[in-house]
């Protein structure tokens, strides 16, 4: 089912998301004095950075998830709006700061802030980005929410960091690889979901069933990237394939070659610097032509399934099932 | 007057921040499931980075502010803690983003996070500090400040943005720089001592004063920052002298050297990519023996007198002289 599909119960405030995000790329800086705003935005050309990463065409996954969680009980828009946004704007945030840490080229077809700009610029739009999500949420004036916030984006970087440290790593656990997607990806997912519950004043059985769906859908969303990262076209994912093994990070894929193979293994080559192009290469076409790719995608179906389990509790409505599609089309999206 | 003397009104309070700092350090992420905290932790390393980044010897005058600004009524340390806590941290967050930023090597005497660990790591870690320290303003359940912290963060990028996008560009007016300093430094420091006002539960009239005094200091702390940049030595300063300069950072002294010496100018040259340290030395000896050092500091006294004037209205206690005697201490620091 294509997403439009699935976003129809949420349409007409996706699109005000959109408009929300939008008016965040003219940098509004208006608590400050007029001259001092209009100097700042003028010499840091701070609306041209955002307007550029913030039109991304992303797929907008997240702030549909707030919406859609929201309609699980008393649905207000007032309050869903900017945290819908705001989720969204985080994720943005931790993009770019990530193409940066990474030397990314391009991301959604598009080249990086830092490949446009350069680094610099890319660390001080993600801080803008992260303070405007702060920003946003507090209009909320939900104190439960502007917490998780916060949390949600020290439980990001504490995966991040803990990705950079196991760069080029082979002894990694599943459960380590495990522990980082949920950190990294599930708990923003988990974020989105939640807040909506809560901002729609839902009872704590619900809030605890949508941010529970949030984490396994974000798992297995995350479980796809990277199986896409070694099955996916450059057209397909917006950027080059193998980035994970070039970038020393061990994904499930790899760490199931890792056990099939133990000796001569091209992931274990290229981890130990030697001809990274080649055994990049290599590796890629050893986990296409096994079954390690069906393996991943059960694993990420169990989640997904699991997902739709928490999902039980919910009033059988259509943002109901528009939660249990997206589920499906986590799976299916780049199959 | 040494530090410690102005500091005795709050003296034992500035303690429980530097315990609270201390906690920070260790990493708690308690919100998440028990082993996921632990992996995350022990893999991430981040309690290193952490204890490194938040002991660094800085002189505390950010969470200073809080707690004297705070005696100006009610005095609420359960929520003056946290507060004062947050805005030092996120202090720290802006110059681990600002090293990685400028590849400085040093840092108050010791070794940057990008250089002991990398840019990546400093990436991250910011981003960490950002959210810890909105984390922390989320307890004091005031929305007011909530706000603040968000607002000054986006004002600070704004201003390292400006100041990106100007590296190495000669047409720059004084106005420019006053906006500059202000977004970059003085808004933190108001933040400081409005935040410390508003949960004291001060009336709108001693916000208002002490949010002016924050801005006058910041503005004088930041001028004479710049003029150490060419008159100090990197053992007292911490780095190595001429760092601005190197940056392409136009400051006041550079300026009026620009101003009095059209022809012919070192800045001039060596914004124009010619012998670069060769005019950097030429340019400190100049300005070194020009009367410029004594203009920009008649600057930084013009500020620090009005922010002495804005404390007219507070009541007349120890705390009050302590933010008088700040005023001078700013001044006098390190000539």
């Amino acid at each position: 089912m294509p997403l439009s599909k699935i976003y129809e119960p949420i349409q007409q405030d996706l699109a005000k998301v959109e408009d929300m995000m939008k008016s965040v790329s003219q940098a509004d800086l208006s608590w400050l004095p007029k001259q001092l705003a209009h100097d700042l935005r003028d010499s840091g050309k701070l609306a041209e950075l955002l307007t550029y990463s913030l039109k991304g065409g992303g797929k907008r996954i997240r702030p549909a998830l707030t919406l859609l969680s929201g309609k699980s009980y008393n649905y207000n828009l007032d309050c869903l709006l900017p945290m819908a946004t705001a989720v969204e704007i985080m994720h943005t945030a931790t993009l770019v700061h990530d193409d940066a840490i990474d030397n990314s080229s391009v991301r959604r077809g598009r080249p990086t802030i830092n490949k446009v700009w350069d680094d610099d610029k890319a660390i001080l739009l993600g801080d803008y980005l992260f303070a405007k999500a702060g920003e946003l949420v507090s209009t909320t004036q939900n104190l439960q929410v502007i917490k998780l916030l916060s949390q949600t984006l020290m439980t990001i970087t504490s995966g991040e960091l803990a990705q950079s440290f196991d760069a080029f790593n082979l002894e990694q656990t599943r459960q380590h690889y495990l522990h980082r997607i949920i950190s990294k990806t599930a708990s923003l997912f988990s974020l989105a979901t939640e807040s909506g519950a809560i901002l729609s004043q839902a009872p704590g059985k619900l809030v605890k069933a949508l941010k529970e769906y949030g984490y396994n859908l974000g798992i297995a969303f995350q479980l796809v990237d990277d199986i896409m990262d070694f099955i996916g076209t450059e057209e397909k994912i917006g950027k080059p394939i193998g980035s994970d093994l070039a970038q020393g990070t061990l994904t499930l894929p790899a760490m199931l070659l890792l056990e099939r193979y133990p000796e001569n293994n091209p992931v274990k080559e290229l981890f130990q610097n030697r001809d990274r192009q080649k055994n990049i290469k290599l590796a890629i076409e050893l986990v296409r032509s096994s079954s390690i790719i069906q393996e991943c995608y059960q694993f990420a179906s169990d989640y997904c399934a699991k997902a739709c389990r928490n999902l039980n509790l919910l009033p059988d409505n259509a943002s109901r099932q528009s939660l249990i599609n997206l589920a499906d089309y986590v799976i299916e999206r780049k199959r």
